[in-house]
């Protein structure tokens, strides 16, 4: 096990009707001139819009408004969010969404006290110092970014996906309230589950030997989406699957199961790109890379996704050839996300191969390596897209 | 799965040599003038103490001495700590130590800033609204203290141990550094153990239905221990397997395994009766009743308890006969206890079958019943008393 510093000092508020609380929670952590950044209209339609309103009104506290983040969150906002606190003395936004609205919140509450470009803190070219402070909403249980320092955003120009991350960033609190979620469809609660899943193969996969620890806690997250997961989709209205993956979800990225080892990250990044390109779902994309990268590098490492195999998808290991037992796992893993919906190849996510040069350039590796299981070159990433575009099952 | 509200802002340093920071940590949390609470003087002779205070010195902070704190901590050495808080006007309590030294820290923490008598808080005659900030240096793997909001305190008239818990006795930070465990004699080491797999135990059997997620969770950190503890019973100097513990301890009773479940804790009560009496370790205390207690509740629902076989000790489901499987799970914690050296009777433990009635009286539950999973009555603790004073393997 590694040496690490873990602090996560979200306070997190868990079950129904929990938003009723917004208004206090924020009066608790000090904010009197609330952003109310949201995503799509259905958060209005819902009446979910209404009662945090109440909420914040009866605690005296006033507030701006701010919708339309989309999927695969925008600088273009981010800049109209940042004028609008400056302009208004904003102290405090409440993120009412998923994973994208709370990054795109990240990157105002970042913008709002910078004299500079907030996109200075997504290009490294400025550190963390400062940030408003954030509480989240959430009504997808996807990124995790209710529980974590980490932010991604596009900038339209050029459709360049980059992220940030600090403790900083942190939410003061995150309102879980499960019910909330049983609206999305079946297919984005299914990208959603597979970036959970991804979240947790990202630490999984790891050169660190002796971590037991972290590594059965990964397990334990996967095997409840592999349990829950099926179970919303076939019914989006069973409100303990949807808790189930809604604690999964955030324990997945707070980073408490993935201390101390090193991670990859490879998968994430080469989907970045997809996402990029084709502003498709997040975790759409990961369900066509992650699998692909994972049979480009098994032979790193064949007993670590033997053990995934056995520990995770319960399949009975052959020690004669420990190759066969990781190779059905990855299989398996596939499936698993072909039958919960998800695209398994470029053709269903609608990437075309013949765009893999571009995805490849604006990766940007050049002459370089990445990742922290087994570091990658351009001509590798190349290959993972190309066995991505051509999978089936 | 429950409502629930989580907050564990803890900043935890973890590795090798991170108590050299501790200076960084005071300051960065605001201490100018610290309480160095410590233990055994043992912390002395290892020349951690010294470290302590180099690294206190270095960033310009000073600081008082209170060592000898006892296992089953008193409130004599807490009103001690609390007369020399006032009178050097401590602002910072740094805690090194185990379990015991953290919660006597936390019982003079709440005592400092209180006019009347701190036991006041663990009679439940008073709620926490303010404590001093805490930071820990742990050097035994086992309560929790250390990223817990709880403390438990013995009341030398009438060996009385009661506990208090508040988000505000959660220390501010926490450094671990598994080498300063290393030092630790193997019937200690063993007790901690045990002491972490009954936390996860008090919160694993549980009437929440539909809880897959800390389920899986209460069972990453199980496996974990059932890993690990033998190997450091083996070999004492094991970092990884001191490490893999360590971090295990802390998640076990920072409660994100517990979160959204009814917890039962009976064990525990019924254990601190008997450390109460005869001031013999918590974690022995624990080997022998809660192996007792599974027994006793075992029919409250087989099944769990069948689960427990399967899932954490690997046995084979008897599906014509799930309470057979149930009890060979219970055995099977039994014996792993047995093998890293833990007492599993009242003979082995110093106790005597004739001062159940005391044990009894002492638990105090009177006509009434308590316990989260199987609420029990004084008839019933007598029982449980009863049956762990004979058990054999």
């Amino acid at each position: 096990m590694n040496n690490f510093q873990f602090y996560s000092p979200t306070e997190f508020l868990f079950g129904k009707d929990a938003e009723n609380s917004c208004g206090e929670y924020v009066k608790k952590y000090g904010g009197s001139k609330v952003l109310i950044h949201y995503g799509s209209a259905s958060a209005i339609r819902s009446g979910l819009i209404d009662r945090v309103k109440d909420s914040l009104t009866k605690e005296g506290i006033s507030y701006v408004l701010l919708g339309g983040v989309q999927p695969n969150p925008r600088d273009t906002k981010i800049y109209e969010g940042i004028e609008l606190c400056r302009k208004e003395n904003v102290d405090f936004i409440l993120s009412v969404g998923g994973g994208s609205c709370i990054d795109s919140s990240k990157g105002i509450a970042l913008g709002a006290l910078y004299d500079g470009d907030f996109w200075d803190f997504y290009s490294r070219k400025a550190s963390v110092t400062k940030a408003l402070p954030i509480g989240t909403i959430l009504t997808i249980a996807a990124a995790g970014s209710e529980g974590s320092g980490a932010s991604v955003v596009t900038k339209e120009e050029g459709m360049l996906k980059r992220d940030v991350g600090s403790d900083l960033l942190r939410p003061k609190f995150s309102i879980l309230n499960p019910a909330l979620t049983e609206t999305l469809p079946p297919y984005q609660t299914a990208c959603g589950a597979t970036d959970i899943m991804a979240h947790v193969f990202e630490r999984y996969f790891t050169n660190t030997t002796e971590v037991e620890v972290t590594d059965r806690l990964c397990e334990a997250i996967l095997l409840t989406m592999i349990k829950e997961t099926p179970r919303v989709i076939e019914d989006p209205h069973n409100y303990q699957a949807r808790a189930n993956i809604m604690w999964a979800g955030t324990v997945a990225h707070n980073d408490i199961i993935g201390v101390g080892r090193d991670q990859d990250w490879n998968s994430h990044g080469i989907e970045h790109e997809l996402s990029g390109l084709y502003d498709c779902a997040h975790g759409a994309g990961l369900a066509v890379i992650m699998p692909a990268w994972m049979e480009y590098v098994c032979d790193h490492n064949v007993m670590r996704f033997a053990q995934m195999a056995t520990r995770i998808w319960g399949l009975p290991m052959n020690f004669e050839n420990p190759k066969e037992t990781a190779l059905q796992g990855i299989t398996a893993f596939r499936k698993f996300l072909h039958e919960i919906g998800m695209p398994i190849n470029f053709e269903e996510l609608g990437a075309k191969e013949a765009d893999i040069p571009v995805l490849v350039e604006k990766f940007g590796l050049g002459d370089g390596k990445t990742g922290g299981f087994m570091p990658l070159s351009s001509e590798d990433v190349a290959n993972i897209y190309r066995i991505a575009a051509k999978t089936t099952l």
